[in-house]
């Protein structure tokens, strides 16, 4: 077992859940059952879909999380109920969880996770849901359409320095959810064993004479392994000259220079001068690798402009999910004990949608994508109508559609009960999920909006319990 | 001693810094010396100043950090030099640091922290650096704004359910160096000794029959401590008289109702209604808190329409650092051994400063600020004269202005040799600088640019590097 980088108490979460709780507590209601949506009401970057990530750190967290020794000193120092401390020293998630398999596709107002356990269990993790799932499903987004636009080249990330501080840790594992083949991050490469890359920076350059005996350095010990750095000096005057003096060399010997590496300039001009030079020295095998500022719509005017780049490293615009910052995931009570709940408002759209719910994808009978989720009551039988959720002048056929169930149960009485699904794996179903979701979603610029509706039963039981609390 | 949220290990750093390190190694050349400037070159939400803030954990991490064992098997599985991880199983930094004090206010272009250390530890820290003093300095950065336009309000950080995952812990002490009197977040609150804060979601209402006996519930246990959500259902029609009943309540019981607190709907519409209900109904010392998606040109704007809101509970926008998400501080190689260093660049502003430097801050004879820093050689001895650093047509006289030092050894050998200060120290510093710094560096449109210039002697040795190098 390896030391964990980050070790979770159950203290990381927001007072108000403890408020809450010794609350519940000091009424006795602490056996009371509640069940809780996650969601999110708006898709980042303007898309047209988002990715789920984050599930699997998620249920592993809560298998192990509890209160440690210092949190309890602490409940005390700050004022909290005797009682309540001893009952927190017990404290486990033993609860249900229902949901969406990490790297599904999904849609606003969609619950993509559902929790069921007592109301202060399912109250203390709720922070935990948020700040984990919120952050890896940005990230995870943000590399899939850096993944869209560079096609099959290499995308490797390089955020570490600029990331929110620890954030990095899991905007690495992310970034490979959403299709990055490598990351410059040691630690996050060991932990979530992937690939890591990476070469030499221009002080490595500035710390020998001159560049060519730093690059005639760093060839004689990396022999196969060696990417250059080309713009410490002058790109194509310097940079590119010096190796393709040191790719001669290495080939002399046996070896083949991987690749060159553009930090700065005009990427477009500098590539396909740099590519030139290099083909006509007989290095067509070389790689050009280039960073600096990238995101997606970065590279996607170097591919436009035909810009031979090999491999892109992408940092802070990836890393920090920029320009967006933040999904706006959030964690509505849906269902306390057997009663539906609902929080009203004066936005339909912000008005919760009541009881314990199930989530279908409609497909085509060949199989394509229907282009639409339907949220239905657990209990549902079946379903021949779907509303819009807040329209209710619109509503479609659902009957001729097939309707696959995309909430599965993950976590029983606290324990998961989903096979370990590697990396690798999860972001090959990203890429294949992509792959069946038209284009019109994938597309930058007003992407079709998918639709997502409710069944009538879940139509009707809103439209009651808004009666009912109406004032 | 506490177990520590997070674990830092030697590896968290980039890929190339350990390539770089192996080379070095391998050539034999680890007792080398280097010299690395740590600065940034753009302001962050386009404001006039910045606040350094992270050096007091940065300096806690390096006195400890070493690569753990499964570094070592890692670095063995990925093929580094045997010899090299051995060596690497002794790895401490045992480095020199100058540094600004933590909440000094910073300006682009100088150097806020220099490391001299060999040439493999100052490599290897490099990306841990970078990632501590980026993050950190940005919210501090963004909670001071935030604290600009709240004047005396209370200011809380409700951060850590849209925070990038654990860079929320963090976020939060960076937000009290800025100016935030307390956090929602439990374990930040723990580590950090910061006022924690927080009561009820809607979700505690929707678990009650209605309203009025959620509040009543709370109310009967929380006593003195009692902050009622009152958006549940409809704020002016059932939150607010609801609250306003047991507001009576509890005076009669001899305890008082601290605030409401409004979470949706026009904030400045809603505080002033219920300002004035809460008013006729004896109630003026009951407070209103407001939340949901603020940011500084909300509170701005609230403030500016005269909303009687007394506590601000600031989120995403926040803890994130939207709109920018990073600041985009670099780490340069500027002397090697003996010799200064240059990364040369078609653009002067990114051609960087070589040789080991000192910066002053340049105070007017009555003690005010003269809005100008100067960039020395640590060795230079008197300053007439600043040069603009990119623009040889501008220069200043700085001779009738007191100096100040801002960089100060506060690491030796890998030790500190600061005292402790803490969270508070170093907050209240913040304010009394930001109180020195004149309004037109504070304004949000266009502020005034803040001077930075370089001596004499540090323009000549730049301008014999670039001559040197020019291809």
């Amino acid at each position: 077992m390896k030391t964990s980088f980050i070790n979770y108490t159950a203290s990381y979460t927001d007072l108000y859940q403890l408020t809450m709780a010794q609350v519940y507590f000091l009424q006795g209601r602490q056996n009371e059952s509640a069940v809780f949506d996650y969601f999110f009401r708006k898709l980042p970057f303007k898309g047209g879909y988002a990715i789920s990530a984050g599930l699997s750190v998620l249920l592993d967290i809560l298998e192990n999380i509890t209160f440690s020794d210092d949190d309890l000193a602490y409940f005390q120092e700050i004022g909290f109920n005797p009682e309540f401390i001893t009952y927190l020293k017990q404290f486990q998630f033993r609860g249900n969880i229902h949901s969406v398999r990490e790297g599904e596709l999904v849609f606003p107002n969609c619950p993509t996770l559902v929790v069921e356990a007592n109301i202060i269990e399912a109250q203390i993790i709720e922070t935990l849901v948020l700040n984990i799932l919120n952050f890896q499903s940005l990230i995870a987004t943000k590399a899939s359409r850096l993944r869209l636009v560079a096609g099959d080249k290499k995308l490797i990330d390089f955020g570490l320095r600029r990331a929110q501080g620890p954030a990095s840790y899991y905007a690495s594992r992310a970034a490979v959810i959403g299709g990055f083949n490598a990351t410059s991050h040691v630690l996050a490469g060991r932990d979530f064993q992937i690939s890591v890359s990476g070469t030499m920076a221009h002080s490595f350059i500035q710390s020998m004479p001159d560049e060519l005996s730093a690059f005639d350095a760093y060839a004689l010990i990396q022999k196969d392994q060696c990417v250059l750095l080309v713009d410490t000096y002058d790109t194509l005057k310097s940079g590119v000259p010096n190796a393709i003096k040191i790719g001669h060399q290495l080939a002399a010997k046996g070896h083949r220079l991987v690749a060159i590496r553009l930090d700065s300039g005009d990427l477009a001009y500098l590539a396909k001068e740099s590519r030139k030079m290099l083909d006509q020295a007989g290095l067509s095998y070389v790689k050009i690798a280039a960073s600096n500022q990238l995101d997606e719509w970065v590279i996607k005017s170097l591919v436009e402009q035909q810009a031979p780049i090999d491999i892109y490293g992408v940092g802070t615009n990836l890393v920090t999910g920029h320009p967006d910052g933040a999904l706006d995931g959030v964690y509505k009570m849906s269902a306390h004990g057997d009663n539906p709940t609902i929080k009203l408002s004066e936005n339909i759209a912000k008005t919760s949608l009541p009881g314990i719910k199930r989530v279908y994808r409609l497909l085509n009978k060949d199989h394509t994508w229907a282009g639409a989720d339907l949220i239905s009551l657990a209990n549902d039988q079946e379903f021949k109508m779907m509303h819009h959720p807040f329209d209710p002048y619109k509503s479609m056929s659902v009957d001729r559609h097939d309707q696959i169930p995309l909430l599965n149960l993950v976590m029983q009485d606290g324990r998961k009960i989903v096979n370990e699904i590697n990396l690798t794996e999860i972001a090959n179903y990203v890429q294949s999920q992509l792959k069946k979701l038209p284009d019109e979603y994938k597309r930058f610029e007003n992407p079709h909006i998918y639709k997502v509706g409710i069944s009538t039963r879940l139509r009707d039981q809103r439209n009651e319990l808004i009666e009912k609390y109406r004032i």
